[in-house]
């Protein structure tokens, strides 16, 4: 059969993997490593897979984008129930389809969209602990939010970026970060933007935690941008609360 | 200090558990030998608890409750912090409160709800395949609200009971059976009752799923109540869509 580019939209429980792409020792778990026998398993051929976003080790994704390029016999739409036959209970394939063959899940992605959950009740929600970050002092949404509008739009974001990272620019567009809050205290922030630094979702969470319960102001953002240094950020949230939800291409 | 009687109400993700009650094998975790060990590291002292509700494994609770007698000097607001620092991560106290000395966490209650969450999506929600039951053949919403319907009321529900079940009578009160569903195909029971037979939800969500897909009709409901034989129902739904949400005394 003639060769095909294979675009999977993904779905996983990053609770029990070392992040999304494989590690140095190949014997820690990774979500890479799980589509990749997979996809071997069910083509009989070893497949090299590139995903559109390196979740961290702990993080959750409703809609990571994979493609692998393949000559095996199988139908494009076969390969959801097949591979999801033979995949771990944590790891879904939502989607499979035909894509142009210089489409690549990394290198084509416009934007992406994250979703980072925190659980504010008064104890932690237990069905939802993998999947937030429990704080447990209050926090004002309305700071919350004052403080996500100033970070709408084109900023070097190199302040939220782990130190020690490398990339060509810091510059990033964030096209909207919403802020929304259940009856039972759960509160979700989404950033879409068209590309993040290492961590960035994360450190700004963190920081806006810090504006929310009272210790940075909404306006202290501006400063934080301004001075490009991590240090001048809050602390990076923890991976459980964060989940890739959307690549756009 | 001079003897009081606890309620707590207990929220678990019982994925891990071999179910609340004590099994014959004391090495097989339970819900009750966790609290009851968490208890003692605060107290000093064993004591038994009492639950409402002797969910099965792998059922979870978001509002079970339980009772202790205890002559410990801690004050009863200082359980709930006091505990949680010991429990594992999917059991966490929700709140503490003194009660009457004769009051009893299962002879006490008056009615009982359970949620029970079916996933219906394409594909298995994978944030959600802890707790709920992934079918994946189409269910009708109609169809499931009007056997649903047929069950509210005082009936013999012995058709709705695990086989080899004992119990004085098998004649309980459905106050209400509700089913939503959400936009991403959560199709959510909840039903409150003065009291449930062994199974009586997971074997009720059974039925109705065969109602749901076609293949039983809404007004067979009647035919399977009157029949009061387990083998007139259908299926016992898998444990983990099964949650225990509120006791009312």
């Amino acid at each position: 059969m003639a060769e095909r580019n294979v675009k999977l939209t993904v779905a996983y429980d990053g609770t029990n993997y070392y992040g999304f792409q494989d590690q140095s020792d190949p014997s820690l778990p990774t979500i890479q490593s799980r589509l990749e026998e997979a996809i071997a398993l069910v083509t009989k051929t070893p497949h090299k897979i590139n995903g559109a976003g390196r979740t961290d080790a702990g993080v959750h994704a409703l809609g990571q984008v994979v493609n692998f390029r393949t000559s095996a016999s199988i139908p494009t739409e076969r390969f959801v129930p097949a591979l999801n036959s033979v995949l771990p209970w944590d790891i879904v394939v939502v989607d499979a389809e035909e894509v142009p063959w210089d489409f690549h899940a990394r290198y084509s992605a416009k934007r992406k969209t994250y979703r980072y959950w925190i659980d504010t009740g008064k104890v932690p929600h237990v069905l939802r602990r993998r999947y937030s970050y429990f704080v447990s002092t209050p926090l004002c949404l309305g700071r919350l939010r004052e403080a996500a509008k100033r970070l709408v739009g084109e900023h070097d974001f190199a302040s939220f970026q782990a130190s020690g990272s490398s990339t060509k620019t810091t510059v990033r567009q964030i096209f909207r970060l919403d802020v929304s809050a259940s009856d039972d205290g759960l509160i979700t922030l989404e950033v879409e933007a068209n590309g993040f630094l290492y961590n960035m979702v994360r450190i700004i969470v963190g920081t806006l935690i810090e504006v929310g319960r009272g210790k940075l102001s909404p306006s202290d953002m501006d400063a934080i941008l301004a001075a490009r240094d991590r240090k001048a950020a809050g602390p990076t949230a923890p991976p459980q609360g964060l989940c890739l939800v959307r690549v756009d291409y």
